[in-house]
């Protein structure tokens, strides 16, 4: 079953108001053909992330379906948040699971960006494996700016979006379209109240600024009141999460900071989770298939 | 389909000979309606761990046919080995899984131990859950004398078999067979070739000795020529494993010996790997739900 099937994680701008976030997903629960798997909202970040799977095209319809909801009811003109954000759906990635290609999920990417023009007027920027330029494949550089600078920023050439007039809508400002390997959204709190401190750690670790690989992180105020680094994981194969978390607790040391704890936001591979393990225990030669649940017959 | 699956974990006393483990495997092997998960031999412990599943009357049924092949095959007066043994087979649990009950594996345990005696004249201690006295509940205490002490022990009032002549088959000994939640077994090696600093470590971690609760732990030699304090966690949801390798850790450092690696023999419960992950990371809110293959739909 897990065969011919895509994953969808789109990201909305709002974290807080219930009646909103369960409006949003129910659009996606009343799409013939989709399951939703996982929503985790985040109040801090004013932001929500819906995990949901299905076949390409029942995907793409229940996303279609969720970015005209979102416009209904989010205007990014009242929102505040920790997160950047570029609009009411911040960002949409389609994800292959099993047989699935990333080319097959670069077409539902395109596809879906002419239909949220054509249907909503909301203009649309493709990232990642969808990208039109190599300076459109990374989401912060399309993010830079957020919604308060991205009229002035669509005037520019190297800006105008992938499809639709360069003019943002009016409250729900752009969308970024794309397709993408599994991703883990993941943050790391700080025993402090200095996000000064997570935002020096967020440059330390990071691949753009001389850190790891495969990681994006940026320093915000997480709602318990603690200082966090929120980080993105592009390919946890490479660049494991025990390894990001251990540099993390050692860059945060140099400021005499501990880490109160971390969290995955929303869904997490289960070699990821595995490799943790592995690397914990000192246990070079463990293999997913010694676990007793992935053994058993179905 | 897990809802009625009983798993059982024999032991046989063999790790050396592929033709004799083959032999053991495909008796089981050519039982209708079991599955054989897992096979893992150690050539220093001289044992072999075989892990199947299915219904509870084929489950037995494999397990006789298993009995049956390995006192064939295999004579305790030729091996030697790290491990501790009392027999060609050394010990039988029964799992219960899914909706499967402890007591209907101790059924089980006792309905095999009755024909083991009837068809191979092997005599049969109870353990666990299967106990027919406190005294007879824990394995070591059942496996102490080994093989070479087993005559002698077996006419102490105390120590006769639950089922058989108190008279130990020549070539195979005794077999202990028993009822259980799942056990981890479990190896951590030691940057050492002193064995007397793994013998001294297990005292300190093991239960019996004032350590871990849910921790039976042995210092032995492994293969590899380092020092290896091998380990059965009893309930790894009370005593979880990465507390169990970090006092390892630390009770080993005291004789300035560091960790070389760990294994886990056969198979070990998803929960317990996630628990590994979850404190590596300080990750106190995470949620096996949270991993997408637990999550996608069947």
């Amino acid at each position: 079953m897990v065969g011919r099937l895509v994953e969808c994680v789109p990201n909305i701008s709002e974290g807080r108001r219930r009646e909103v976030i369960d409006a949003v997903v129910d659009a996606v629960r009343q799409t013939q053909g989709v399951r939703v798997l996982n929503v985790q909202s985040d109040e801090s970040h004013n932001r929500t992330v819906i995990t949901f799977v299905g076949e390409g095209e029942a995907v793409a319809q229940a996303a279609l379906a969720l970015v005209g909801k979102a416009v209904e009811l989010i205007d990014l003109r009242q929102h505040q948040g920790e997160h950047p954000r570029l609009g009411a759906v911040d960002v949409i990635p389609f994800v292959p699971l099993g047989e699935t290609t990333l080319e097959e999920c670069v077409g539902l990417a395109r596809r879906l960006g002419e239909q949220i023009w054509a249907a909503l007027r909301v203009p649309v920027y493709l990232y990642a494996a969808a990208a039109t330029a190599a300076h459109r494949v990374r989401l912060p550089d399309i993010r830079k700016g957020e919604f308060e600078g991205l009229a002035a920023k669509m005037l520019q050439d190297a800006w105008t979006p992938d499809i639709g007039d360069p003019r943002p809508h009016p409250s729900a400002g752009a969308v970024v379209v794309g397709a993408r390997f599994p991703l883990i959204a993941y943050n790391i709190n700080l025993r402090t109240t200095d996000v000064e401190i997570a935002r020096a750690v967020a440059r330390a670790v990071r691949g753009s600024s001389g850190g790891l690989a495969n990681v994006q992180a940026l320093g915000v105020m997480a709602a318990s009141g603690l200082a966090q680094v929120t980080i993105n994981i592009l390919d946890a194969s490479q660049t494991p999460m025990a390894r990001i978390f251990d540099l993390v607790r050692v860059e945060a040391e140099r400021y005499g900071v501990e880490v109160a704890e971390s969290e995955v936001v929303g869904l997490v591979p289960l070699d990821a989770i595995v490799d943790v393990a592995r690397a914990h225990l000192r246990m070079h030669g463990f293999d997913r298939g010694q676990i007793l649940e992935v053994r058993l017959p179905e």
